[in-house]
C-alpha cells in the first residue's frame, strides 16, 4: 500500500487527485450499502470506457433496483476516476446525453459508488468484469508487425481479487474479450483455488461469459441496454444465472438474448465478431490503392454496392483503424487457438488483417508526400480529428497518433483540433477547441482525419477554408461533398485517399 | 463453317442436334423482324445463366416491348440452346417458377427468337453483352493455386463479331464481369476500329456497362427486375441511354439506379462485390478449425453474431465455394490492376482468398478421413448434393466435385442425388433423381454436400437415415438440427463440419 506520494490527474479537469497511502474505504463501502439495503449488490470491476457505462447501466437498472460499486485500481492512471464518479463528474465524455441522464439519475438515488477496496468483493451478488486484457505488440518503424503475446498476469490478479474475497454462491460475469478458453481454463480454476484455501464450498460459485457490444459515441447507453447480447456459463445455473441477470439490464423483449453451448463459444463469437469487423476493413485497403491506380473514385463504388444488404457493410477507405478491440483481438483469438488449444497454426488471415490494418497510416503519410511534392518542414498542419472514429473522443491506438508522428519527423508546426478531446494522452499534447481560431491562421495544409459530423456539410468550414491562401487540402476519410470539392478546387489543391479521379 | 458432323446435346432431354453445315439464319430472323415490325431490338449475346434469363426479362420489359434476339455460338456446347429456344423448351432449369412463365410469355406473344448467325447484330438497336469472360487457373494437385491468366481473344472475338456487322448508332451494354478497364480499353477500341474500317462514322455508337447480380434459385428473374443496378458510359450520351433502356426493364421506383463516373469504376465495383463476398466466405475457414479444435459449435456461435446488424452476412462454415464468379472474380480484378494499369502488386488479399477457398473441399474430405478412420475403399458413399448452391442446379466450378473425386480416388462406390441436377456434366455422370430408392440401399456413409432446403427438416429422410444399418453420417454445411443430430446419434456416428462440440 505505498502510494506514496502517487497521484492522478483526471484529463478533463486537470483535477490532481493525491494517492492515499492507507487503501482502506471499507467504513465507506458499508454505509453505502447500509444506504441501499435490501439491494442487491453488483460490482463492476474495471472504470473504463465500458466498466463506467455498465455502472450507471445497473445502476439504472430496468427491473431492479441494483446498489452498484465500481471498482478501479488507486494507481496514477486510474484514481482519478473513482474520485471522479463519487465527486459528480463522470469519467467519460460522449455525445450520447443518455450518459450524464443515467449518471444523474445514479447519484440523485444514491445507488452508485465507487472505489479501489477489493473489500466490496466480499459483499457483490454479482462481479461484472469489465477490466482490460491486452495484447503486447511488437513491431518496428515500419509498423511491420514482428511478434505479440498476451500476458494473463494483470488478468489473473485481478480474477484472484475477487476469489480472495468473494462469497461463495457469487456470479462472476466476465465481459472483458478474453482468448478464447478463458473462463474455463484460468476463471473459473482461479476462483476455484482461492474459495478453496478460503475453506468455502466450491460447488456454488457461478462463471459466466457475456461480452459487450458497447459502441462509444451517440448510442453509447443503447449499445448496451438496446441490443442483441450472446451469454453462457460455464454450467447450466451460470447461464442460467447471467441471464437472469441481463434480463435486468437490457431490453430483451426487443433485443433477444442468444445463450450459446459454452464460455468459450461466447468468447470465440466475440473475437471473430472484431476480427470480421477488422478484415472488412483490410479488405478495402488494396482496392484504394486500385482505385488510386486506375482513376476511379472508390468512394462512390462502395456507396452503390451498399445497396445491396448482402454487401452493407463494405467498409470505405481512410487513414487506418484504431481503438482498444479491432487492432488486438484478431492477435488475441490467434494468440488462443495457438497456446490455449495447443493448435500448430494460428489464425494467419485474421492476424493478416491486423498487419495490413497497421500499415494504413503510413500509406496516408506516404499519399500526402507524393501528391503535396514539398518539403513538409515548418509546414503549417491543421489535422481535423484525432480520435480513432466519427464522434467519439476515444484516442487509443487512433491511427492519427502514427500520421501525427511522421508529420512531426517531418519537422511540420501541427495544430490540432478535435471536438470531443481535449488532451491527447498518447501524445501528450492539448487540443485546440476552438476551429475557427485556428482556421483564422495563414496554414500549408489541411488535413481531415476523422469523419466527424462536424466536419461533412459544414459551410462554414468551406468558407474558411476558401479565405485561406493556397492551402493544401488532403482529406483521408472521404467526408467532402462533390460540390464542396469543386468549389474547393478553385483555389486550392485538393486530394482524396481511395480516389484517383481528381 | 466446317461444323461437319459436329452435335450438340441438351442435357436436360438428351435430345441430339445436328449442328448445319451452313451457317445462315438470315431469313429466319428477317421474318421474326417483320413480325415484329415497329418494335426495337434487342440483342442479347450470349445464352447462358444470364444471358438466357436475361432475353426474356427483355421480351418481357415493363414500359416497352422488344424484339429479342438471343444469339450464340454455333458450336457442341451452346447450339443446343439456340434451338432448344426456338423449340419451346427453355435452356435453364430454376426453381423460381417466374422463368417458365416469362419465356411462355414471350413464346405467346412471339417477340423472342434464338440464333448463331451474327447477322442479328447489323438490325440491333441494343446489344447486350453477356459471354463468358474466364480466368484460366493452374493449380496443382493438391489445389495450389501456382498462376492464372485472363486470355481475352474469345472475348475480343465477340466484341469484334458485333463491330463487324453493328449499326453505327448501336448501344453496346456489356453486362459480363470483365477486368477493370475493359471497356475503354477494350471494347471501346473494337468497336471503333471495326466501324472505321467499315467507313461508318465513329462518334455515334455508345458503350455501356452495368453489371448483372443475377441469382440463380428462387428468385432468378427478381435478381434482374426487382434489384439494385449500378451503371456506367464511356461518355455521358452513352450513360444516359443505358439509364433509359434499364428504366424499361427493372422497377427502378423501388430500385433505384446508381450511376458511376466510369465503365472502370462499374466494372471495378463488380469485382469488388464478388472478392468481398470470397473473402467472407475465406474468413471463415480458419475459424472452423479453431471451432473444431476448441470443442464449439461455429454454426451456433455464427447465427449468434448475424444477428448484429453490422454482422448479417457472415458466412457460414462449408465444404468449399463454387459458381462461375467468386472462384474467378478476384483474380480477373488483380491480373486487371497487374496487366491494364500497370500496377506493380495485385490485389494480395482477395487472390488469398481464392486461395484459401479453393483448399476447402480437400479439407473437408480430409475431416471425413480423420473422422471415419476406415479405408474408404468400396465403401457405399451417398452425396446429397452435387451443385454448388442450395436450391439451384449449377455444378460450374462446384466444390462437391472435387470433393466427390477425392472419394473415387479412394475408389468408394458412389451414389448422387441433386434435385435440380439430373446429369453432372464436369463429372459426365447422371445423377439420381429418386432419394427414397437411395436410401432404400444400405449404405455406408450419407453425407451431405449442398444445403437444399429439401434435405432441411426432412422427416422422411431422417426416418430413413434411422432405418439404415450403422452409416456414417457426414454433415458439411450444417442441414441438420440438433434434435435430428441427437435423434440419429441414437444409432449412427454423425460428424459436422466446423463443429467440436460433437
Amino acid at each position: 500500500m505505498n502510494n506514496k506520494n502517487s497521484v492522478s490527474i483526471n484529463p478533463f479537469t486537470y483535477e490532481v487527485y493525491h494517492i492515499p497511502e492507507l487503501l482502506d474505504d471499507r467504513a465507506r463501502i458499508d454505509d453505502f450499502v447500509k444506504a441501499n439495503e435490501g439491494k442487491k449488490i453488483v460490482v463492476v470491476q474495471g472504470l473504463g470506457f465500458v466498466g463506467a457505462v455498465m455502472s450507471i447501466v445497473c445502476a439504472n437498472a430496468l427491473t431492479e433496483e441494483y446498489a452498484v460499486i465500481g471498482v478501479d485500481l488507486a494507481n496514477e492512471a486510474n484514481f482519478w476516476k473513482i474520485r471522479s464518479i463519487n465527486e459528480g463528474i463522470f469519467p467519460v465524455i460522449a455525445s450520447d446525453r443518455k450518459i450524464e441522464l443515467f449518471y444523474r439519475q445514479a447519484l440523485a438515488k444514491g445507488n452508485l459508488y465507487a472505489t479501489y477496496d477489493p473489500y466490496c468483493y466480499s459483499l457483490a451478488d454479482i462481479v461484472i468484469v469489465d477490466i482490460n486484457l491486452d495484447v503486447a505488440k511488437y513491431s518496428n518503424e515500419n509498423r511491420d508487425l514482428e511478434g505479440y503475446d498476451v500476458d494473463l498476469t494483470p488478468f489473473r490478479k485481478a480474477i484472484s481479487a475477487i476469489g480472495e474475497n468473494c462469497r461463495e454462491d457469487v456470479l462472476i460475469l466476465v465481459e472483458t474479450t478474453v482468448p478464447p478458453g478463458t473462463c474455463r481454463k484460468v476463471v473459473y480454476p482461479i476462483i476455484k483455488e482461492c474459495l478453496e484455501k478460503r475453506g468455502l464450498a466450491t460447488s456454488h460459485f457461478k462463471v459466466g461469459h457475456s461480452y459487450e457490444r458497447v459502441m462509444p459515441g451517440p448510442e453509447y447507453i443503447d449499445s448496451i441496454q438496446n441490443f442483441y447480447r450472446v451469454y453462457s456459463g460455464i454450467n447450466n445455473e451460470s447461464a442460467d444465472a447471467v441471464e437472469s441477470f441481463l434480463r435486468t439490464i437490457i431490453r430483451t423483449d426487443k433485443y433477444p438474448l442468444t445463450r450459446l453451448g459454452s464460455t468459450t463459444a461466447t468468447e470465440m463469437a466475440k473475437v471473430l465478431e472484431n476480427s470480421f469487423r477488422a478484415m472488412n476493413i483490410a479488405f478495402i485497403v488494396e482496392w484504394s490503392r486500385f482505385a488510386e491506380e486506375a482513376g476511379v473514385n472508390l468512394y462512390e463504388i462502395v456507396k452503390a454496392i451498399r445497396m445491396r444488404p448482402t454487401h452493407r457493410n463494405i467498409m470505405l477507405p481512410g487513414i487506418g483503424v484504431g481503438g482498444y478491440c479491432l487492432t488486438k483481438d484478431p492477435l488475441m483469438a490467434s494468440w488462443a487457438k495457438k497456446n490455449l488449444f495447443n493448435s500448430m497454426e494460428g489464425l494467419g488471415q485474421s492476424e493478416l488483417a491486423v498487419i495490413i490494418n497497421d500499415h494504413m497510416p503510413l500509406y496516408a503519410f506516404k499519399f500526402l508526400q507524393k501528391h503535396y511534392k514539398q518539403d513538409l518542414r515548418k509546414k503549417k498542419v491543421l489535422l481535423l480529428g484525432v480520435s480513432y472514429r466519427e464522434d467519439i473522443g476515444d484516442t487509443r491506438y487512433s491511427p492519427v497518433e502514427v500520421f501525427c508522428r511522421c508529420l512531426l519527423k517531418a519537422e511540420s508546426e501541427i495544430f490540432l483540433h478535435d471536438p470531443y478531446v481535449r488532451y491527447w494522452e498518447e501524445m501528450e499534447l492539448k487540443i485546440h477547441g476552438n476551429l475557427d481560431e485556428l482556421l483564422a491562421r495563414q496554414l500549408d495544409l489541411i488535413i481531415v482525419c476523422t469523419g466527424h459530423s462536424m466536419y461533412r456539410n459544414n459551410e462554414k468550414l468551406i468558407s474558411k477554408i476558401l479565405r485561406q491562401d493556397n492551402v493544401f487540402i488532403y482529406d483521408t476519410v472521404g467526408i467532402f461533398s462533390e460540390e464542396e470539392i469543386r468549389r474547393m478546387r478553385t483555389r486550392h489543391p485538393v486530394k482524396i485517399l481511395g480516389r484517383g479521379d481528381i
